[in-house]
């Protein structure tokens, strides 16, 4: 019988912000998938489920290209899900770690998309993770929403001009991966009408972790796991 | 020595979708504050984190009264605030629950707010906790967003006229308290060309969840639980 398949979300840096679900099923699980970039091995998701996985299991790395070409990422994406269906034909449960959550900007998405055009009836379970945006708020006190008050999450912003009209009809934003043309974005900001609080963080939950609630104190060149939060309310 | 307060996002319902660190906290502090409505004195917060709880943790409910009246509200947080403070003055640690996440439109707020203004340096620390869209994203497989695709959360549209307004602009969105005039909202969303893909689920992960994806298999008047996902993506 085929094994079993887990998206695990295993949350934005901190090991406790794992669910016990996550846990209990990286805990027992004997292969483990990690997304890794074609330019380096490292994987931030591995390093936070680490502690709770079973001694001995077995780590597989799944290449990611950091292309944007579709055919590229499309064999790509095609070859990672037949590893995984080969694996799973051996009848090994696997967990694929994904940071955050695996429906909310995940390579999980890619995988699993796949995966099913291969594998319809492939047995799965997605299990929700934190995502830093929340973790953000909880460390600075920030209320994400309240009341009829709506959110939008956005993908990061190259355009610093499409930054006003994403944000029209939001009350509170989340700007994901702050770093593509911080500087640009930081100014349009600047001109925007108060009250509108902010919070820039990097690396959430773990060793660089920053955080700072002015533009000012914000680097020049982010890094990739940069976010910002812009909310009406003000930080409690 | 004051005692610490924690605010404890419970997730949507399964006791296994709490945070390690949420479960952590649960399980060493001696007081537990639950929100009841005034109406009825039952907590499904409190359900969620029972199995969690120290044996003989006091319970103190908070009542926050179903009132629209700015007034009524102020006083009541108010008096709860100053509740717990006098729990926390006698050096007892104590969480107050919430269902989902603290953050994200939660009685926590009010309270935190409150509270902040009664005692600034009050030490205060907020788990965040997995949301009920991430809960009926993650069993329905539906991808919340990808690569440069946002997010909208609304929380619940009592006017069917004003839901494609908000909804313009959007990739994606979540409709929270989805039970307000939800017929209207039913006949408008119709209206919308595909492909708009539709989650429609009742008390995730309680006993009585109810998910489906056809509108036509939603009740005609859904409980408070009630959410919506609508996405470009479809269900995998």
């Amino acid at each position: 019988m085929s094994g079993h398949l887990y998206g695990i979300g295993v949350g934005p840096g901190d090991p406790e912000l794992l669910t016990i679900k996550a846990a209990g099923i990286l805990g027992r699980v004997d292969v483990i998938l990690a997304a890794s970039s074609t330019k380096n091995d490292d994987s931030l998701a591995l390093d936070i489920a680490r502690p709770h996985l079973k001694p001995n299991a077995r780590v597989i790395r799944l290449g990611f290209p950091m292309s944007r070409d579709e055919g590229t990422l499309q064999s790509a994406w095609e070859e990672n899900a037949r590893l995984v269906l080969h694996e799973l034909a051996k009848g090994h449960d696997a967990a694929f770690l994904t940071l955050g959550d695996p429906l909310l900007y995940s390579t999980f998405a890619y995988l699993l998309r796949t995966l099913r055009g291969l594998a319809p009836e492939q047995a799965v379970t997605v299990i929700p993770g934190i995502t830093s945006f929340q973790a953000v708020a909880a460390a600075t006190e920030t209320v994400l929403a309240e009341s009829a008050q709506n959110l939008l999450i956005l993908p990061g912003i190259r355009d610093a001009a499409d930054l006003r009209r994403s944000l029209e009809g939001a009350d509170n934003a989340v700007i994901l991966k702050a770093y593509t043309n911080f500087s640009a974005i930081r100014e349009e900001l600047r001109t925007f009408p108060t009250p509108t609080h902010c919070v820039f963080a990097s690396r959430m939950g773990m060793k660089e972790q920053f955080i700072t609630r002015s533009l000012d104190e914000a680097p020049d060149n982010p890094t990739y796991l940069s976010l910002m939060l812009l909310t009406k309310n003000e930080s409690l």
